[in-house]
């Protein structure tokens, strides 16, 4: 195993003092592993919340921040956060107007902020919704999930409803808009590598030089079948032919996420991009914002994910609206 | 080799598609191989480009933007673009205020590039300046270049430089801070993998499972030394100490850039960087802005690159100044 880390058990809480080092408009709190927006709490601002296993940078931390969330709370590499550490999250960024929980689809993180709710509200009397993010169409059940995985979708809620509460929603409507981003978008990914975590230290799945994993998850979970390795063309086709038979998007003003897995160039997301935009006009498919690049990743397991969500003018509005975090930033 | 293309030898024209689908404020000219600012030419403004093989993105299409470069050519990958393109790029550019190129030190590179500005000037009459970028400490020469490499300062010049131009500046004043920055700019960058050469098909060169490459070029050329594998704190310190003493940045202000060669997930990137932060500290050096990420890469190459520029006062002012490009974006 070849990494830039000093110990396999250190990983996460080394790399957020580099965060620290890096961004002074966020706070670090090391002993509960979770990254702040240092202007929260914000009174009477719904606060968000959303972390998880960490592995997936820039996901959270990397969107923390003015018009996105109040906090992430970074797990061990690819293992949930436990509920003291979400409850944590939660009473630091509660500004007196309820907290929005951001949660990806796995039985560990579903379980741990359900509890961390519950906590945190018979700690402080703090108002705590939840949406479970579950947008990865490739399979029904997995590893550590029961139903749809959580992917790529998540950026795209916790961009939407940021900006929601931003603009001074209240809790049920933040809460409603990042569900209805939930119920509007459809995701899938394919693995070219597999991603090795730091404290295993080998590959976490075998696929031999000529093959790739189609609807791979984001810790390398089995996705529908492997495949031999297939031209940009192909593999565009079938992540977008899995991605549009899942929902209907045709007619319709979109916007799309071509996510790198980590150790994907991105002159082979861009080249990706440009299959996937093309395939997506022929269906009738209106692309009107797009990301492409590392939004979502698998450490450094090489392949990419798309990410498509019917957008109407509200959320196309609450998209174009300031954001100010690590990884996302414009408008301002 | 696995890798998300269609045909190695389209893999530079094929992402194009995709960097024109996916930013509409860009005008790709796909004969010559050019990402222009849709705006260019802006009358009166001195323009900018850059360019020179691809496989470094975002460097140097994803820096064509408000305050930043008014084009960009891309070579074939790890190719220098021929003079007849970059000739295209500079009256393409020109908006009668003069063209300066932003120049990395490979010998393709530096003969091309000063054969473009000939024929430029000889058809149309245009002015153009050269900056020669060099910040590379590891080696004195290297395989495809006499004297340092060109490597992670090249980010730094395009965005100082672009934003002296977007506020006025003449082209003497432009191409100034344009060498002042590669004057106070120090780069050196490690590698944990090779990177692999679409149209060659296999590893650039061989790194043992156990061993790491200090002092590596952005295109896998060899720099000071094999090593085993360290801890990031030991090669944080290796890559430190070999910036720092190549120029006294002691009780200065700097911006620093902790850059990703490809392949390297951000979580490492930031635990680099908080190794880095504190070494920094430790000689005095002040760090009043940074980067951390994939800013100038090698294709699918694992490892970093720091680069430390000593900032004035109006280095910094313009670092801050609005910029809006695919790859960095802030201030408007």
């Amino acid at each position: 195993m070849k990494k830039l880390i000093n110990d396999p058990d250190s990983v996460v809480v080394d790399a957020l003092h580099g965060v620290a080092a890096a961004h002074p408009e966020l706070r670090v709190d090391f002993d509960h592993q979770i990254v702040f927006r240092a202007a929260a709490p914000e009174a009477g601002k719904v606060a968000l919340i959303s972390g998880g296993g960490s592995g997936h940078e820039p996901l959270h931390g990397g969107y923390v921040g003015v018009g996105m969330l109040d906090a992430a709370v970074a797990g061990q590499v690819f293992t949930s956060p436990t509920p003291d550490q979400v409850a944590a999250a939660i009473t630091g960024v509660d500004g007196g107007a309820g907290v929005l929980q951001i949660v990806k689809n796995y039985t560990g993180d579903v379980m741990n902020f359900e509890m961390a709710a519950e906590l945190a509200n018979a700690e402080t009397g703090v108002e705590v919704a939840t949406v479970i993010v579950n947008d990865d169409v490739a399979v029904q059940d997995s590893l550590y999930t029961a139903g749809r995985r959580g992917v790529g979708a998540t950026v795209f809620v916790e961009k939407i409803a940021g900006a929601a509460a931003a603009a001074g929603k209240d809790l049920a409507q933040v809460t409603e808009i990042a569900q209805s981003v939930i119920d509007n978008a459809r995701s899938y990914g394919v693995a070219l590598t597999s991603c090795t975590v730091p404290a295993v230290g080998h590959p976490t799945f075998d696929l031999p030089e000529d093959e790739i994993e189609l609807g791979v998850g984001i810790h390398g979970e089995p996705g529908r079948e492997r495949a031999k390795l297939k031209t940009a063309a192909e593999i565009a086709e079938h992540i977008v032919n899995a991605v549009t038979s899942d929902y209907d998007f045709a007619g319709s003003e979109t916007i799309v996420m071509l996510n790198g897995m980590g150790a994907t160039p991105q002159i082979e997301l861009y080249l990706v991009y440009g299959e996937v935009a093309k395939l997506l006009a022929e269906k009738g498919i209106r692309v009107v914002r797009n990301l492409v690049g590392n939004y979502i990743t698998a450490l450094d397991m090489a392949g990419c994910s798309l990410t498509v969500m019917k957008a109407d003018e509200e959320k196309i509005a609450l998209w174009d609206a300031a954001v100010n975090t690590p990884a996302l930033k414009w408008g301002n």
